[in-house]
């Protein structure tokens, strides 16, 4: 069942500690297959060393229910599931733990759009959302980080297609894309941009977000029916 | 004599440099077995490289004595000694100067519980111990060091069992958990969320502590009886 | 065709993942073939480790014309042309992402001449351009970035032979060199004193420029007639 | 010739791209047979991959005439020489642009004893030599680098066998020790403090320098006559 989903999803979950963005099993990658309303989920608490495509677990999009698989899924799956609900574009999600983006995470702030290497991939700040409530936290926590998140977007007037990550506040980072691997690939660079962010700042403090006319010129030179970036 | 323990202390030692958690011989790690009341130990001053299963030390628990080994017990063994007497839940400890640990108790300073990272394994911040007097210095050094780590915790009422870990002001951290292996695995997550404190605190200077709730949640649905994370 | 000359291509560019200077695809170099007016570059958006002789491309110096080459060439290369035919002296051109190079170029700052290890390599600061104007970023955007770097060395007299690096504003860096792997070498010459000046003016904010008589001695030993560093 | 003494000559020169140490070629180690007055040290710009045992130099200590070796010492050889000369308890020497070592020499600070990794190795802060003046540098320069160092050791009361090394201003670090082994090592303790102590004065910027009896007691504990750290 899903056996190349399976398969990408393991790819990609192992492609994590490869881009030394997990520590331990603190990290997760999904992908979803809409046609057959199923997601593929990384299991919860298993090292990256000992994971095969067998433990891949097979989880219903919209009850949560799991069909296959003999380990338990991600505990985080029902926020990628709140995710694929509200994103039509996600293909693959992540999350990680991911040391520069849980930074900015933790100190509650956007990163904001300071240079080309972010205009290449995101196409404006990277948002972090509000503060979880007491009532969110006590109830279902996991699903209510997905239903912070798409709040986030939504109160923002932010598409996701085109800002394919976001930090949870206190917590860390997700992020998407069309696949599984599109989505670590996003991870990647969002964790490159966090760190030089930090340093950026640390240079020059107040500094301005950058020209719009240079994030447009190269988020649509990759990106959009225009894009003349790659082959 | 205590072969498996002597196997898992060695391995754990191992462990440290493959965590990038020390540099040369600066660290040790220890495992007790409380019922015959005997500390397994890293000897002193002795590379990774050419360590053995057979250099691995025995100490009596209650007097220090050494009942096996041809090598010099870690100049640190009192410390250990102090902890397992006073910490029982404790069955491994590791001493290390992990940089960005180590920079937090240079600098004097708790590390505060700023993410879920930190609330996945530490039930509120991590101490940094007070200086130790002159008397102390100048007296049975190594036991004193433990000594002041067992008062930090009386002092402020925190139970060893949810913070396994403490910095010893311009010294080092320590880490303990229930085996050699679990200490390790505190030891690095110390070293990781003391690195992204450093610069967390750089982005918002006056960051407050996370949300009570939040730690709870996060602490709590990997220990203690209502845990769900894992397999 | 230029068969010599697309190895040391491929080699330059196959060496900035070696070097760290490069995450994904991020990152182009080219060499010149003056006598025959061609430049040999890098194609677009190819992985390094997909990439052989075969996927450099030829192009024209004057006109930009792939003369060579199944694949396109990168979407740098209208910079890499302004600055061959500006720059007489530059027989190798690098662009990286590198991160603590672009950290300053996302700041908007030069990187000062701070010690010898600069000294060695760059008979001064290493200039960061000015903004882009709209018009040069609604216009031929890679030849504009060409142009801004050219006008920067031309306004402020500095001479490219002697500071084989600058920094675009927002973007990130170019070096050069006498040939493809010398520019490479400029590359981390570049980001390991960009690394060291953010942490040399975090611990001495107002610190000003080396001595004039330290940057000629270092860069003199090393370059020119008099010099004698190496073999 | 000094077989021996060259093959730990370019032993300890090929740890220090093992310690991270040095980028291209910017380091060298030497070492001294004091009763027959000879210096062995690594050759001028020769990459660390292609160095054998016959490219080590063999250059007399008091006059600096080459005696054997096809190629010629390493540019910074008088400065080896002076501090042979001066600092009878050396018997290697290296010197490097190690970054974090470096940032503290740029920034012309003395790195503070902060804690007890910085004690186990060196008895009080590493110094910053004072800038040179203009007659040094266009003098006999890299003997004049030596001279510098010696009368910072000597102006500040300082014993070069209890703190073996240094910051050149504007420069880097030198380091010595009883062999060019135990050079390397200090090198990678004072490469590390170096990082902590960038990072300590960030969390508590006024921090002061640690006790004196700390200090004294982690010294001591590795070093002279009481010295029990160790087999």
């Amino acid at each position: 069942m899903l056996k190349q989903l399976k398969e990408q999803v393991l790819e990609a979950n192992l492609a994590l500690p490869r881009h030394n963005l997990v520590t331990f099993t603190w990290g997760n990658v999904s992908a979803v297959d809409r046609q057959q309303g199923l997601i593929v989920i990384k299991p919860s608490g298993v090292e990256y060393d000992h994971m095969g495509v067998d433990d891949m677990v097979v989880v219903e999009l919209e009850t949560g229910k799991i069909v296959e698989g003999s380990k338990k899924p991600s505990s985080d799956t029902d926020t990628h599931r709140v995710l694929y609900l509200s994103f039509p574009q996600a293909g693959g999600i992540v999350h990680t733990h991911s040391r520069h983006a849980t930074i900015w995470a933790q100190a509650g702030i956007d990163i904001p759009a300071w240079g080309t290497t972010h205009a290449d991939y995101f196409y404006g700040n990277i948002p972090c959302t509000r503060l979880m409530t007491e009532a969110e936290i006590a109830g279902r926590y996991e699903w209510e980080t997905g239903e912070v998140i798409v709040k986030t977007f939504a109160e923002r007037n932010l598409d996701p297609a085109d800002i394919p990550a976001v930090l949870v506040h206190s917590h860390g980072p997700f992020a998407w894309g069309k696949d599984a691997d599109n989505a670590v690939h996003n991870a990647v660079v969002l964790e490159e941009i966090a760190y030089m962010g930090i340093f950026s700042r640390q240079l020059t403090p107040q500094l301005p977000d950058m020209q719009p006319q240079l994030l447009d010129k190269h988020y649509l030179r990759k990106h959009g029916k225009n894009a003349y970036y790659g082959q």
